[in-house]
């Protein structure tokens, strides 16, 4: 479609729009403003920004944004068949199309504490859920009761997070200091209001003004999270923690004496340590670069200033745990989550949240390969070779017409339209649990917890960290296992099947409504019976490795007061967060090389067989210890 | 091209036959019936499908199927010079475009035991390589010939084979068991039709129908292979078996109790077992999902049954093995091979099977990074940046004109013409081996083996599975060594020099004419000369760590009994099977960080370091358990 | 912009000058030929070539020299406002465009050794940087300046050239035998003179042809760089070699008796061997097919000969060290770097130097993984979904108007123009290091050292190869840690900040003006805030590692005297080359998962916990080995 327009805007307009290959030009601009479709205001900020961030202005100008104005959004609800949407008042009739005003400068919440004068004009730089839910309402929604909304919150804010939840349920103030997960049921966009408020007291607290002895209480309980708890803290969330705060340097007495860049004798800090963590330069800093680049931060401002900017002066405020778009950003106006983090930056685009690697940004490595299972699929091969002939923007997305194989997005998100275009056969959601049966992220084989996710589920019922005891509470729905036939007996199918019924059973129906677009219902059935015995198998395997470690605690061999320091709870964290997890993401997605090699062997050649291998060594080496040990004494009493 | 002719038909037609981004529409299925093109049963087909799998209907009219009849694939012959091919009888003038019906009803073994009767056609689920054999002779009786076509047979299915072939070579049943490999040279398809009839009897005899004695014994001596191999044998084949099935667990007195999904406490069966693979629930599922994904499965119909589908009632067959397209299928007509692994599902593309990532849907990973090594290369760099440029569905394919870089198909496979397309420069085979000297994936240094490969023979000569034995019978040709200078002798060229001869000189000279249409006969000669002694590099590495190996359990440092269950037993896996085949393939492909870190580093570094160092410290360890035993002894004496 | 040229020939001309997808035809030639554009000698070229090598032929067809004189050279310098640049006299009017033999014909330097008659023309086949530079003096300066220039020098050939470094300094020949590095400053383009004229030396005593006495003694000397150099020395720069001449074998007994291809039978050198490197026919022959391909080698023309290629019987220069397009290739004119490393073989195209994959050919895997960060990387996700949009051409290279994300080449090299490509926003370079503040290759926390590079200075200061000592001195510019706030102290921002001066600070803000250009000052500023204080948290981790490795060799854990062949040896090495760059390289290029799993948490979970808890067994074992002696000896005492 944008090839076609591209050549016949070449063909038939004297007027260069978009350039021969497809992108906007600045003669775009220009026509743009002339139409009058502009508000004076956002015009304002192009006159400028043009100048000193051109990459940003072209950016919204090959946008939709820029060609539509909000109450168009209609338009998508209708072709995906969503039905009225309700946007903000504002919004309604509003004539000028979506420009840099229009969401820097008509922010939701007016009473966030960081907005700035801008040369006139009060605006906000991060542009967060709640302000694009005025326009967006549905997608909005449906994002923030799920794990996405609570990427950040659930795992490296987790720590942080879980004083202030224990501090809510001591107090009382559950409902207060908390997002309302479980009071409310789909019902609204999950915000996190007590946050805006804190942002405000933090705020004031630290540039001197009065603050209320509530939120001064507050400040002195939880601070913030940077920094501090990162340095204290052993735990999965933070997995290098174990071995930057080893007790086996110590239990050598191993205490060197380190300083901090004295690789080049620029700077020193000269000091002795038992462990990095104790270090004062060390300060966990792969976190801004790790954790939250996908999880996204807990954004603090913390001063305004005003400072000259490429020749102009500008008041600005100025943020901690900024930037970021991990998808779990928690924003001064206390929303939860970031639209940004899938349609990036100024273009807001559809086409590459379809695009696969899109999700790969976070989807990706060790412990969720994602991208590289789907690269390996069938799916993956026919998107690579077909993609250019693929119309990755349309609205709604037709079956075969459109695309003609999944990209992730097709399976876990998108409306799926008839190849005419005229019935919706797949209703679409950016509730990305709608279609998932299983939990494949923890520790045993679990099924898929209700909103929002099992962790959070941790963190507020008090689930055992390396046992998952009660998850089963978090689940709606139940399964039964029918077993398969003994090995040798002659029958089919040789494995066992699982019968799911309540949500359980309504999400293993959504999936399969996909796959039987363009697969046989008896296909379907067969891969998802295969592929659910594996859960069976890796629970087994999990569990025979996880006794062993408890083993090893039990008899000295390894000290479970740091439980990821020592050599077999290294390994059974790569069995479970690891290559556990690539065997059945494997197994689930057609990545044969991720269920095999990545998977089940790594599970068991590379981690289980060293486990047990270090095992027999350590027994053998502690049993020598005990025997000499006896020699002695046996020697000093004969020796008398 | 494809793009242009979208275009075109944009430009000058009314009717949106294709979509403006490339892809077929449905006005073009109306107008393609319309035309009288399509056959009065898959019209019948088409009818009911565009409502129930529209996924599937659209493939098929993008694909090449949808406008041409059966006789034109002579035009492909003709492009690529391959002279008159024949074509079954019904086809040869077969007025009709090849649809539904001509695939799935005019199915060539009429005696397959999986016909049903679908709404009053007899049409089979499964079509097969001897289906498609029908049209595409040349093709499917290459493929047939090689390791492609015996993918399942040599690999997942091979411990259940190798008990038919020696009962096969026993009883002197050879010849009617086993497939012609080793009576019939290139004169036809290679099948299996002691199958078919297997799968008869199977069939009949699990529905309660009379089973001739003869096929009641093969029943009862070899069942099916699922399941119950996989929990018995211990083999490189299954390489997770070694751990699974481990006896350092019962050595160290390590005896679990353990459930299945007893995470969640919804089901469970508590026992008590030595090692994994004893549980009962404990059933390998991952092969489904791993294994045959590439290698290809055993499809058995086991049942017939009519059952509602989408409101309607229908008959089908019901198969174990299914779904699979796995390179190596073996299906119930006795088809070895399936052309749909690279040619996929119903667009039957060759564009999809030049693709790169097609390959790599299999060869990718830790043993076999041909996906990786090729993006890394020079090859994969052009491609990257040039694919829009090339034409990937052109016969015959035009060196510079249609592409200016090779993808694996172009080198591996591919007819290559004249830029003109005037001249073959280059003939194509669907015959894998036909360019390539050195077998990379087994043991030490050996030359690629003749049909269908060297494990075929293993499993027909016996040989030895860990020392590779015997495995120069299998193949035809020879080379003679030529030792390059000594170290520090000024003398070139610096490595060793092989001259090949009979069938292994024409393999290397296959491959040196498509790399000279773009290189010089030095630089091709050069890259080959110091490629080729890395194949004795490596053979000398890997027996120095077998050796070791071999040491390791002529010591009782290890145990041979169970050969995967050992830390130098997973070394010296990971070096003959992963990391010494990246060091030769990456060497061969010009994938410099395979042919090093991934490659020789990993072997030595990563492996054969890990190997030498364990195998000290459990020597010295067993050495102390020995003295310490000793001074017992002495003290009890002095005691005494 | 090609897409569209490629559609207007198509529609507006019957000549099918280009393919429908955009590459040449054979028409093209004819026409081109038929214009008078192409010299008289090239025509001489084509007639053969275009049959003997068409791929090479159809390559330079669509490469913009098919197209363009040498003085047209120019245009590119004034579309990136690179002012005049002087090309060679003899092309300052050349009236033809550049094809074969302006190239390989009209070569910069005739007293070459490698000059061959090819058919009556005095031609060379290697194409070097200074044959390039004849028109391009721009570039060619600034890439010999820098890392890429040096690649093979400073790494594969390094052990070789340390010699004729040491031998030059001692005999005061340091001006003649050296490049000019320390005397000369980004004067000139930097060559290795003393090469071209080693090479002639070579050749002629090789040929049994009078050597002047001078070069006699440095033959004998230094001989060539190939096989004997990688047969003796252990090093980092030969990672497997550690292993390869491992002394744990000696140590342990073992000295297996080992053949060659005895795998096959084929061949057999059997011998008795203390370690792999000491096996006569081991040749390191990785290097040609690992170093040699990113690094590039030293070419070595030693024999001409007269041989029947094809039918013809063609004289041509046998060359060892051919074929080679690393980076940093040393020809037998004297140049160092090569051109056709990322702007490959005869397309010399500009849009493949702009594609990511051009560095991922090099950057990739585990210990430079640049292009999967870029890939995982929000920079790369944007490419990815819009590529077919961008115009990868275009000379200036337009934000927003030609690409709307950065590729490597933007941030690290490209002029960048305004989307109305009038104004020139960013300059542009060749040398790399022009935008890089850290060096984060080498063992600890080091600023970005001065040309060529730190290893080069290595070379000539004696900077300690495991220590940095010195390394210091090799950088321009300083910088100041200001230490963040204390952990648990309520201030932002919480970690250092790190001030620079002089060179460093431009590095800096050059990269800082590419960021700015999408991205706010205050994005900027704080992301790389973040990303420096990992250069502090590593330099900590790698002392930390690094004393405890030192420590294990006094206490005779390990053998220091080979550095790569034990345990915590091969752990330190993962440290600082593999996994310590990982985690820096993925904080600064916006790799989340590169930074923390392939990053920290390998350099701390996989790497330092297994160190530790390798010395903590082995310090054991140790122990009771010297208390299992002691009580020997008290029993021996008894007994007496």
């Amino acid at each position: 479609m944008r090839r076609f327009s591209a050549l016949l805007a070449v063909l038939l307009s004297a007027a260069l729009l978009v350039s021969a290959s497809g992108l906007a030009t600045p003669e775009k601009l220009q026509q743009l403003e002339a139409s009058g479709k502009v508000s004076p205001q956002t015009q304002a900020c192009l006159a400028c920004h043009m100048k000193v961030t051109p990459g940003i202005v072209m950016d919204w100008l090959n946008s939709d944004h820029a060609t539509h104005t909000p109450p168009q959004v209609q338009e998508i609800y209708d072709a995906i068949q969503a039905g009225p949407q309700p946007i903000a008042e504002k919004f309604k009739n509003y004539p000028y199309v979506v420009g840099c005003y229009e969401c820097h400068g008509m922010f939701k919440e007016q009473d966030r504490v960081d907005v700035v004068n801008h040369f006139g004009f009060k605006i906000v730089s991060i542009v967060t859920l709640k302000d694009c839910s005025q326009c967006h309402p549905k997608e909005a929604k449906e994002i923030s009761w799920t794990w996405h909304g609570f990427g950040a919150l659930n795992t490296n804010l987790s720590p942080w997070y879980k004083k202030i939840v224990a501090y809510a349920k001591e107090h009382g103030e559950t409902e207060e200091m908390l997002p309302p997960v479980f009071t409310k049921l789909h019902k609204d966009l999950i915000t996190w209001d007590w946050y805006k408020e804190y942002a405000k007291a933090l705020f004031n607290y630290l540039n001197g003004k009065p603050v209320d002895e509530k939120w001064l209480n507050y400040i002195k309980t939880f601070g913030t999270v940077y920094d501090y708890d990162f340095k204290r803290i052993i735990s999965p969330l933070y997995p290098a923690s174990g071995g930057l705060a080893t007790k086996v340097g110590e239990r050598v007495g191993y205490e060197p004496e380190i300083g901090a860049m004295c690789g080049v004798g620029k700077w020193k800090f000269q000091t002795k340590i038992k462990n990095i963590m104790e270090h004062p330069m060390y300060k966990n800093a792969y976190t801004y670069h790790a954790c939250y680049e996908c999880h996204g931060t807990l954004v603090v401002p913390y001063k305004m200033e005003t400072t000259v900017i490429k020749g102009f002066p500008v008041t600005r405020m100025v943020y901690w745990g900024w930037p970021s778009n991990g998808a779990g950003r928690v924003d001064p106006d206390g929303s939860i989550g970031t639209c940004t983090a899938c349609h990036p930056r100024h273009s807001f685009s559809v086409a590459q949240a379809r695009e696969p690697w899109t999700c790969g940004q976070c989807h990706i490595g060790y412990d969720h390969p994602h991208i590289e299972i789907y690269e390996e699929s069938k799916h993956g091969n026919i998107f690579d070779a077909n993609k250019e002939k693929w119309n990755m923007e349309a609205l709604p997305w037709k079956l075969g017409t459109d695309f003609n194989a999944p990209t992730c997005a097709t399976c876990h998100m998108s409306t799926i339209a008839s190849p005419d275009g005229k019935t919706i056969l797949v209703k679409g959601t950016h509730d990305l649990r709608a279609r998932l049966v299983w939990d494949q992220m923890h520790f045993f084989g679990y099924p898929k917890a209700d909103y929002p996710d099992n962790v959070q589920l941790a963190v507020m019922m008090g689930v055992k960290v390396l046992t998952g005891e009660n998850i089963e509470k978090a689940v709606s729905g139940d399964f039964k296992v029918i077993p398969g036939p003994k090995a040798g007996e002659l029958a089919f199918p040789r494995v066992a099947t699982i019968q799911f019924s309540g949500e359980l059973a309504k999400k293993r129906a959504a999936m399969e409504q996909v796959c039987e677009l363009c697969h046989s219902t008896q296909w379907t059935k067969n891969f998802f019976m295969t592929a659910d015995q594996n859960i069976i198998d890796y629970d087994i395997v999990a569990h025979y490795a996880f006794n062993l470690l408890k083993k090893a605690w039990a008899e000295g061999i390894h000290d479970p007061s740091n439980k990821l320091d020592e050599f077999m709870e290294v390994m059974w964290y790569y069995i479970w967060h690891h290559q556990g997890r690539r065997w059945r993401n494997g197994a689930f997605m057609m990545g044969p090389d991720f269920a095999h090699w990545f998977g089940i062997v790594d599970t068991v050649m590379e981690a289980l067989n060293k486990m047990i291998s270090y095992y027999e060594m350590a027994k053998n080496v502690k049993q020598l210890q005990a025997e000499v040990q006896q020699l002695k004494q046996q020697i000093q009493t004969l020796a008398k």
